[in-house]
């Protein structure tokens, strides 16, 4: 025990193998292009292989295209505990998204290599495929992608089975690649917040409780077109000033549901937009999330209601139509206790959180037991160069990271 | 006395000289497409000058392709009584908006012409040229037209000498097409209302206590983008909810003014205009009228302190700049009074109400005592092939224009 606890990565290390992977991709702008499975990602994913062979792990790639580097455990029989990310990135992405969770899982396994620690359990550090699009890879291993492969939205619209054979996937054996409970007995992700909570409240580390689930809704408003100047107030039935209180009425819902929902309009399309005529039809996105599906749905029929009212008030049709729909994912209790022990032994300040971004982690989370620790995002500023996580918090995010696994592995036992 | 009380318009050949003219331009969809210097617009105004003088009256075409008709007076050196309107229509009009009021002004010289009537003073009957886009007709003998050519916002662009040189008027010598008070002692223009005021309080006739001032306003929104669903709703800077309550405000300072003022948000520009990101930026017109510019002033007055309030509340930054003024005119008291006075001998309801849309009497009232007549328009539908004014309507409209000129005569004598 007193060999673990004195353990701590080795956050030169971390960082520069960070700068060293940021390279692959950088543009003049200073922006990462990784996208999934280009050139830059494969020499990316390549790059990944050689350093965890390096550090003494077995790797292979599934069928979905995810790399998975094995670190022997004591018992090798025993179910895995995994940690992992992605390193593919947006069109104009920043050096720290996906990849923090990559680079610390490889340092824990050299910190390991270098002690001459093994674990009981097997672990495992996996590089999902193409979680920025298609989040294929988590998917797959989930048991949660769709078969279809038009269903697959794909850089340039090539075909998915194209883009999993160039990584060394297999779409004809996808399902090869599903993991269970029994194989894998827990999975922990290492994350930037992508959000500005941890910065804004002043805390090192954030113990997330769970992603959001997700719906998105389309609202249209019929009112009528009319002349601006010869149409009295009284007789309007303008659909933006509809769309108006409705967009208040969201975000006074949100605001004042129990718990820290999120809802956004976040477009909007007027007709005919001519500045001398009374709008005649509005269309509006809405999305809304939260951990518990309950909650969105009584943030809906809290709207639903609203919906009526504000008709009748401005003698408009509107209706609401789902078009998106992604249910949340908790996290393990056991897993969010461990990640405050860890902070609470290594001295950081936390706070407990949901993830309101999508995760790997959120589909790992379907069919075992799931964590994720945050570090703070400067401004909450992601997929932008302007992305920005201090050398320190990384090392502090790690840290947590290795004291947790190490805790895992005897949880598990 | 007695012979000029029982006259009263042929309505049978106002409505069928009427109708003869909307089949000059009309379309398969059963609109009227006249534009401005078009070939048929030249065609519907050849006709015109064919039918003026046939009815007795002296025709000329002045530097702004006006067609001035002119029937004698009695005193043929007094100042002349005018009425008129135009012929021309927007790019898929309706058969009443413009020609109304031509073709009753006609009607009257037609009836005075078969009653042997001559009033004390000339009467003219005026055709204004292109008041749909650019208003040079009216705008040219009131003095008011801009003299830079580039500021003529014409169809497909082309320049306003080549088009005023088609029908028969001369940009070289457009300042000899102006008119004073000393020339003509009173203009009176019978027109559709255009709006929905007349047939939902269910009056024959509106007596217009002038032409709106109209102000228009660019507002713009400053919040912050940020990802939709990690920033938590108390960490927002939303351009569109700031919008939604600057709608919101606007409408309700027009409901609430004490008159009728209107203001209208026609258009709404998103940046960055994504499902899954709170908006950064929002564009917003404003359209304002008011009789009084006094009023719209005070309007935009509680408007901007309003402004500071939101901007303040929402942590955005809101500019709001001028983009046209146009001053209202009021029409002369003793010409509604006249209107007025015409409706009670016929038995005819009305109410006074503002002209909301522009129309060439605005330009004309800059110089000399203006009035103008309303007929209901139905569903307040205007500049489409569902505008419609029943025929009996129109004959009540050139009924009270008829009775208003001979009054008009007395008056100014």
């Amino acid at each position: 025990m007193t060999k673990t606890l004195s353990l701590a990565v080795n956050g030169d290390r971390l960082n520069k193998t960070l700068e060293e992977l940021a390279q692959i991709g950088r543009q003049a702008d200073h922006t990462i292009k990784r996208l999934a499975f280009s050139p830059d990602d494969l020499a990316a994913r390549t790059r990944l292989i050689e350093w965890m062979k390096a550090a003494g792990m077995t790797v292979r790639i599934d069928a979905g295209s995810n790399i998975i580097g094995r670190y022997a455990g004591q018992e090798d029989e025993a179910r895995s505990l995994a940690t992992g990310s992605h390193i593919d990135t947006v069109f104009s992405g920043g050096r720290f998204d996906g990849s923090l969770g990559v680079m610390a899982g490889l340092e824990v396994v050299r910190v390991m290599q270098e002690n001459n620690i093994q674990l009981y359990h097997p672990f495992e550090v996996i590089v999902f495929a193409d979680e920025e699009r298609t989040m294929i890879g988590s998917k797959a291993i989930a048991g949660t992608a769709p078969q279809d492969p038009e269903q697959y939205d794909t850089v340039n619209d090539e075909p998915i089975q194209d883009c999993l054979a160039r990584a060394g996937g297999d779409w004809n054996n996808l399902q090869s690649a599903q993991r269970t409970a029994a194989d894998i007995a827990c999975f922990i992700e290492l994350h930037v917040e992508q959000g500005g909570v941890l910065e804004a409240i002043g805390r090192d580390i954030g113990v997330v409780e769970g992603i959001v689930g997700q719906q998105r809704h389309r609202i249209t408003i019929e009112g009528r077109t009319n002349h601006a100047g010869t149409t009295p107030m009284n007789m309007r039935r303008d659909a933006l000033t509809t769309a108006a209180h409705l967009i208040l009425a969201i975000e006074d819902i949100a605001k004042h549901f129990p718990g820290d929902p999120v809802a956004t309009v976040g477009t909007l399309k007027i007709w005919p937009n001519s500045i001398n005529t009374v709008p005649g039809s509005v269309e509006l996105s809405l999305d809304i999330r939260d951990l518990s599906s309950d909650v969105v749905a009584h943030m809906l029929e809290q709207l639903r209601r609203k919906i009526e009212t504000v008709a009748v008030a401005t003698r408009t049709r509107i209706r609401i139509k789902p078009e998106l729909q992604v249910e949340g994912t908790l996290a393990a209790d056991s897993v969010q206790d461990l990640i405050v022990k860890s902070c609470e032994e290594l001295g950081f300040s936390y706070t407990h959180l949901p993830s309101r971004a999508s995760h790997d982690a959120q589909e790992m989370g379907r069919f075992t037991d799931m964590g994720m620790i945050f570090v703070p995002s400067k401004d909450g500023i992601s997929h932008s160069s302007d992305e920005y996580t201090s050398p320190d918090q990384c090392i502090q995010g790690a840290n947590v990271l290795l004291q947790t696994i190490l805790k895992l592995d005897q949880h598990y036992r």
